[in-house]
């Protein structure tokens, strides 16, 4: 499957900046700490939501939100994404916009439709207040995880090894939330293809989701690492990106398990060291003395 | 000021429940988990937003997210708040509506103000992707925190010890952050006034905001510690209940750090055991060395 090239941008921002703090011994300590700035999207010249985000990858982080929104079905409809920080902006053109030339919104082909969309939206949220639209329950009855995919505590351990060593602005600066894309093939297994942070551990998901369709890169033989925790909207997110299988440093709620367990997702958390808890989709676990778990 | 009374419910959820996890050692691990219970708002019968919460303190969720919005400006305006977990809703019902007997919101006389309000919504994101309507940096202009209230560092450091003996449900089961309220008047300076805990942080903060608005109580002598970041809408948030001190056991972002400047916040951060960094505010900040530090 491939996909007319998309014009886009490569407008990171710089991840941190250094301020002046002053501890308990009252010395004067310089430190670093995270960059964060609003990025206000406009799909076809319509404005849909300021994100306050780190800005390491903004164009994937547009793309993966319309994505994860379900706003734009398909990557061909897009013919631009241009991030510009003058105006703290990016504008996403779809091919409808632009072949039909005209230069507002109103006046586009696409302007009802997008309108029909938007108005079916409803505000959820896991972290903070996060914004989904239309019926995510429903559409997860869409998904099929790969039922034969397996995970190898082997491969689980070399991820969790990964990402320790992997250089981050959490490690400078805190504040942020990681989230990695690992291989599960090849002979590549457990290395990280994709490592994004972001002030928002939904918005490192979403620019995840992004590149991944940016680039055509499929869920099912993937590994999803995330340092945040494992509520309803991050399994969901992972199930919409057909990855079978959800690692996490830290914990998980009840939704986060009940959806997991509804997609059949292979979900584990509370990764420390080689510590780690199997909380669902114990079949398509391996360890080296048994088998698969369950 | 007094408010007419508000017939109100008090119907938290069971915050955790136990699954069965696997550990790396093959063997079962019952394990405690944080609820997390969709939460749809109606204000009038009108939708407003789904929250992903906890359930602690639904009522009061409420009420924050109301607040913090700026949908409400006067809580007299309201005459009932209502959670009803049979159908995952809480009814905000105005003294208005009430008083017009109408059955249809769009019959309302408040419809048309409301849906005015509605219009002016910006979505931002601190943490994952929340909302917030209106112009938050334009109201800020108009918060003004009391330039003569001091913090000693013997008051932080209590708040510290109190919050880490506090029982929690993050000790039990993680996946949650914690916001308090704490004195800084009186005999009691350093005590724990108000403790939520919410799968989002930003559901926490709302929490304590309609408790404050509920009890009439206000924030200029009182800080606010919170487990997350110091990301902008969490200081946007502290802004708007008139709290001058907001301390974290996290670290911050730039837009944190630049708005606690402007708007004279005295934030505190990476608060751990009797460590702690200043980093905006030093002339509220007493040591018993130095007296203010600045």
């Amino acid at each position: 499957m491939s996909v007319p090239p998309i014009e886009i941008t490569a407008n990171a921002r710089p991840a941190t900046f250094e301020v002046e703090a002053i501890n308990e011994h009252g010395a004067i300590v310089p430190t670093v700490i995270a960059g964060e700035h609003p990025l206000t999207i406009y799909l076809d010249k319509r404005e849909l939501v300021t994100l306050m985000t780190l800005g390491a990858a903004p164009e994937h982080l547009a793309l993966g939100y319309l994505r994860n929104q379900r706003l734009v079905a398909d990557l061909a409809e897009l013919a631009a994404v241009q991030v510009d920080w003058a105006t703290d902006s990016v504008a996403i053109t779809s091919r409808t916009l632009r072949a039909s030339g005209v230069t507002m919104w109103e006046s586009s082909p696409g302007a009802a439709e997008l309108d029909s969309r938007l108005a079916r939206r409803t505000i959820t949220t896991g972290c903070a207040q996060g914004s989904v639209f239309g019926d995510l329950m429903e559409a997860l009855d869409q998904v099929a995880l790969p039922a034969a995919a397996r995970l190898s505590e082997e491969v689980l351990l070399t991820v969790m090894e990964r990402i320790r060593s992997h250089e981050s602005i959490y490690r400078l600066a805190g504040a942020v939330h990681g989230c990695a894309l690992c291989s599960n093939a090849g002979d590549n297994r457990g290395d990280i293809l994709r490592f994004v942070e972001d002030v928002g551990r939904h918005n490192a998901v979403d620019a995840i989701a992004g590149w991944m369709w940016l680039e055509q890169v499929t869920g099912a033989d993937k590994i999803f690492y995330t340092t945040g925790r494992l509520t309803s909207e991050m399994v969901i997110k992972a199930a919409q990106m057909g990855i079978p299988f959800l690692v996490s440093r830290s914990g998980l709620t009840q939704m986060g398990y009940e959806i997991a367990r509804r997609v059949g997702m292979t979900m584990i958390g509370r990764c420390q060291g080689r510590h780690y808890l199997l909380f669902t989709g114990r079949e398509r676990f391996v360890t080296p003395s048994a088998g698969a778990v369950a």
